[in-house]
């Protein structure tokens, strides 16, 4: 896809990297040529599907969804949540943008030696309430152990399946020109809430995780009748990677109005401080949901309902005619292109 | 399970352990005490299931099995594999353990940063031929990047959707008096592998990995209807683990025949120099059968034709009435009851 990236080209040669860096892991562009040059051509068809958050699967007529994520954020506790509300609300989000229902999920744990069994049980029962929240369950695990200095305290890797109750093809093929761009709430709240801690910041008002189960409300979006296009939660990259996805596997071109775009206070104040762009911040429980234009009015009032901090609203269209890539419109009617970060913003978010 | 564990019983006070010990990964009593203590209150009912390597699920009248394995193999390459291989077949035989036929997986890496690209590439590459050979396809993924000092290279988390496609309960539940045991091959091939490697041991045979898929074979023995009543990989803890396992997981004694365990020569004379058990040592590519005595000699001719190295056996018989563990014979008429280990016999081996 970088061939037809819009905007600013990359000035980083990707191809003469001959190690892994903490950009590969960032969702990115380094993370896409890392997929595109090593995983696809390796894993042959279907590959892992860098342009869909899980894959959809069908047998005997049942339609699954089955999507997994590794989960390395550091700190492992932070306001909001901790690595094990993180693990099970990131594996339940990716299938409920499949526009599945979760059902089952697994749990991968490496465990660092040393690392306190308290801390550890204090993670496994976030994740026990994070699934009972979320409706899903936990049936399946694995436990490993590595040495001091080869891990991080704990890395969990989560997959999940779910069930597609509907007919519909929640997909960016199925975009349309005119189709409205919703999200689903106010952005950035993960990325600076795990950042401060890190780094040691204090603001004025201290920044919670959004980190919450998103099957809910894509379910009562479903359960509406709201023909969705597609669904995208806005993890590593932000609202930005997320919709320069969308924009580049749809062959569309999407407008975004700057000052639509909700950001809290808080955040947009840290942001500041940090020369960050909120747009490219991480998320855990936001998403953007593209459908007709005519039915953006009804989601939004839903949405609104299931919201947990600020509300959702549209912010953009898909313009007629092919393209491939995000137009940001300022307040002051300027437009700029979007364009995928290198690597990472903010390392190990999630 | 631990109250009633047969024989000896562990000097360790497991309970006063307050932080992860490498013994907590070695698929032992230790590991089960993390099972027991953390993860099975915190994820309330179905839990991740210990006695079986896999959940069996239901969903509009088909029945899936889903499994998920970290692995940390260390070094990882080693003869016969390397942690791609482990990582596709340790899953695809997991769901085969079930009685599935593996038909998707996912794989969710944690890269170290530094980690060289065209190793990666290599790992890569093998996976997807291991999952050709294992007729699965890798349809989703996950990478992230963790800094120097914070992972080994790589990790990788594979997860698997298998579908049962017959009415059998492959469980111990469904193990009876008078079962046979049946073994699929000679034993302790891949752990003293890893081991000689790591070790620097040069042993005048190499000895090279048993890493291979299972469903091939498991899926000939359902063809030819024979009425499985459970099945189990000897992955970590080997042979006496996973028979101890299904001793207790369906409360009867296992008698087994000492001289009727098939281990090459090379592994036993390993195993000697070392110190070790090779009833103990992981396998990769190797399973028992538990069955009814009737159908023994037909399931050790249909996995005649799919052993790769040594031939499979009937090693043991289901006794009478109640028990919970296994008692070995020896050549010359002595027994002993086997033991779970504590820890782990040998550390990252798979």
């Amino acid at each position: 896809m970088d061939a037809a990236a819009p905007g600013l080209a990359c000035p980083l040669p990707f191809s003469q990297h001959s190690e892994v860096t903490v950009g590969h892991g960032g969702g990115g562009r380094l993370t896409q040529d890392l997929i595109n040059r090593i995983f696809k051509p390796a894993f042959a068809s279907p590959a892992p599907d860098a342009e869909h958050d899980g894959a959809v699967l069908e047998t005997a007529g049942v339609r699954l969804a089955f999507t997994t994520d590794a989960h390395v954020v550091s700190p492992l506790f932070f306001p909001g949540g901790n690595i094990g509300t993180l693990a099970v609300n990131g594996t339940v989000n990716d299938l409920a943008m499949c526009g599945a229902r979760p059902r089952w999920l697994s749990a991968a744990f490496v465990l660092e030696e040393g690392f306190p069994l308290a801390r550890l049980n204090e993670i496994a029962v976030a994740m026990g309430a994070a699934a009972a929240a979320a409706g899903v369950s936990l049936v399946t695990g694995d436990t490993k152990v590595v040495e001091r200095g080869k891990g991080d305290g704990v890395y969990i890797t989560t997959s999940g399946i779910g069930v597609l109750e509907h007919t519909l093809s929640i997909v960016p093929a199925s975009i349309r020109p005119g189709d409205a761009i919703v999200v689903s709430g106010d952005i950035g709240r993960h990325g600076m809430a795990v950042l401060a801690l890190r780094e040691g910041l204090e603001f004025e008002n201290p920044i919670e995780s959004d980190c919450a189960p998103l099957a809910e409300p894509v379910q009562a979006l479903l359960a509406a009748g709201l023909e969705i296009h597609c669904l995208r939660d806005l993890t590593r990259g932000g609202l930005a990677t997320a919709l320069i996805e969308l924009a580049q596997a749809s062959r569309r071109t999407f407008s975004v109005e700057e000052a639509a775009i909700p950001v809290h206070e808080a955040v947009r104040g840290a942001c500041e401080v940090l020369g960050l762009d909120p747009c490219y911040v991480a998320n855990e429980g936001r998403f953007v949901c593209i459908l007709p234009a005519a039915q953006a009015d009804a989601a939004v009032a839903i949405l609104a309902r299931h919201a947990r901090g600020g509300g959702p609203i549209r912010i953009g269209t898909v313009q007629p005619g092919p393209g491939h890539g995000v137009v940001l419109r300022s307040e002051i009617g300027v437009d700029r292109v979007l364009d995928r970060l290198s690597g990472e913003q903010l390392p190990r978010i999630c």
